[in-house]
């Protein structure tokens, strides 16, 4: 397997790097959940270089990081130099200069963290680029469909939502298919991208012929701001139609799990009483979050520590 | 004595946990006074969750958090994703699934963190929530007093400012009557709550009857937005009638002492002469205040860590 | 050799106090160079009190103070109690209440660090007060100068841009004066000082005349906000006049080098093929500012553990 040394996007890796951050998760998982930490990365200092806000993915890394000994430093995009008219890859080479151990980068523009990795030799970890992709989302997604269902090979999921603009359908696209899971998107029209077969997926213009069939559905949150584009008529009627509501989800096989990767618009793209129902598996997305960003930290910025680590069989 | 789960209140604190609480902090005081820490949270991580602007408050628990040997994660609420429509709830239950060990929540809505409480298995600490209640602001102010006076039992305690919209009086009302003081409120009557003997204490309107009997003067922060709101026909005119200047400050006893919990508006609610004169501890309550969290965090997060600390004599 | 209390100003800094920090930052650079911390500083916090935005300044402070083993506390300005009012004495003395082991300051006016150090017991450093003086700059370019040309003393220094609004420019001068280099500043008439000889330095309008003995020029940044106070014609002209292109980097001797502080304004000051030319050290500079940070903190705060761990060699 070759080693991993950034994480820019899901579509670049194999499904053997896949596997093998599945399974650190894996390994990773009790001792998190007990209050461990797991001090692969002492002393060491992770960037956290911001340029749209995200609380949720922000404090995932944080925790991940200091779960493995590291600390965190938060590089605010709004308090930074880059507005004070310093480019990009200037203030990343600037960061690269007081020797962090990776950069952990979200940003409004697609591809910025391949730009990143092309220009310092600290490891860049996407944490989302613009419509592009949003890889430890992927993960984290799939590592919570194989807690809760064993393998995904051969499983169907259904993503539905604003698949157009959605990095985190993107990336567990990729990931999906590359573990044999079948795929189908569901989106009003407007919210579909121009030829969603090439993606490698199925797709329909209205849940309900899907539901029935799926192991897995994921709702993807609608941006309330996009509304004002006009790519929808309006909130009421994307609800009325695609809201994954008591009605749709009584379509849903008795074991299927609903993922959806936060913050909810309870009452828009999911009902409260199924936010909180029994198919919901949302809350174990978020611990999962942090297990999976410290599997990638770890194999990134640690790699043979973490080689030790795996062959003590997780007891040290 | 019945654990502390969490600390919601002062009300609802009994005198038997009061009392363990100034204890543990009494034995905390020297060690943190001589810069050293009390590693009792090593490894562990507290959740600063403030929907309120307060460096003060914020930066005491983080710091008491940082001597205990965990660690600080702010959850600013303006770049939260509360701001993008996700619930209190919500908030909580992504912050829960996160496995910090330690909520300390800061809210304009009084009853916030008991609510938090019933919904989520970490523990919550208050650390302000509306005009209801700031329990440790109130621990604080009664250690100090101990601290300067020997018991606070049979003191006469004076709260001279906004009552009818002050958390702090409350919460120092509370511990004051549990532990014996007999405690008074001043105020305007436009800044008295409707019934104040209802809170089981003495009142008046202006503060000169009350000065030469105190072995306290708690003076309240008036709230400069407030005056908008007609509540009082004037900052200057609070400041004449109710503010600590050095006319009033000579009705004092010789060892009477002043308490304000800050920041203070210097000229409104005290003449600086009186915040930086003999009476003032305003400043021991700035330290004192990383002391008593200390001892909130460690009572909730690690109480037999703490039980076996307390035994050795606070010599670890 | 006086014990460093404070850090106000490279002016009252003696030379030997500038040889022992700048020696210190040579011993401890290595072991930081290779990712290692030097935990002279364990468990003890540092302020960060920043009242003007500064991401690479602080997060040089931050990342020294973690590879010194102690943590900061980042207090931000627009969110501290400073905006209920609170004036900035009363601010630093609630800071020294929690008993932290140093302040970081960066304040808009000039002499605000010496007021607080005159007013609180702890150890306040001087992280660029307003025009004045941004201390631990002028080290970190000297020892910067120092490790690409050996000792700076005898050396022609010329510094470029707005001299007379720079507290970068005026602490270098300082300390390159009493190292015994040669400074000559260059600027349009409007951004000198009045009378510039008094700073101990040659001076020119145009840079031409100077470029072809500098064995190093310093650039300043052009505060582009400044433009509108009519200080300067137009940022075309300024780049046009005094920007170091290409053409006037021709005029320079085979070894010189290039300083700027960052942010740099590319096409402004500097012409991008120039700050990534040859001649640039400017992401060195980044570098060694975190190691001149680690070698102040460590001699106001640790100065007895800083000297067994340089008696020992830097072998710890």
């Amino acid at each position: 397997m070759e080693r991993l040394r950034n994480l820019l996007s899901a579509s670049e890796l194999s499904r053997e790097q896949i596997r093998f951050l599945l399974s650190t998760a894996v390994k990773m998982a009790p001792q998190v959940r007990d209050g461990d930490t797991i001090p692969l990365l002492q002393g060491k200092t992770i960037v956290n270089l911001f340029f749209e806000n995200s609380t949720r993915t922000r404090t995932s890394f944080e925790l991940a990081t200091r779960k493995l000994g590291a600390g965190t430093l938060n590089f605010a995009a709004s308090t930074s130099s880059t507005s004070k008219g310093e480019t990009l890859i200037d203030t990343a080479k600037n960061i690269e200069a007081m020797r962090p151990h990776a950069i952990v980068v979200r940003h409004a523009s697609a591809g910025s963290p391949q730009t990143l990795a092309g220009s310092i030799g600290v490891p860049v970890i996407n944490a989302g680029d613009g419509f592009h992709e949003h890889p430890t989302q992927g993960l984290l997604d799939v590592f919570t469909i194989e807690e809760k269902l064993g393998s995904v090979e051969g499983k169907r999921v259904v993503i539905l939502g604003d698949i157009a603009h959605s990095r985190v359908a993107r990336s567990n696209i990729h990931i999906l298919r590359k573990l044999g899971a079948s795929v189908a998107v569901c989106a009003p029209p407007t919210l579909l991208p121009p030829h969603p077969e090439t993606l490698g997926v199925d797709f329909a213009y209205r849940p309900e012929s899907l539901l029935g069939d799926a192991d897995v559905v994921m709702a993807l949150r609608i941006q309330l701001e996009r509304q004002n584009r006009m790519q929808i008529p309006s909130i009421a009627e994307y609800s009325k139609f695609w809201g994954l509501n008591q009605e749709r989800a009584k379509l849903l096989k008795k074991g299927a799990i609903i993922l959806h990767p936060g913050p909810i618009n309870r009452g828009v793209e999911l009902d409260p009483e199924v936010a909180d129902g029994p198919h919901s598996v949302i809350l174990d997305q978020v611990f999962n979050g942090v297990i999976i960003r410290m599997a990638v930290l770890a194999a990134i910025c640690a790699p043979d520590a973490l080689q030790s680590w795996l062959q003590k069989g997780s007891n040290s």
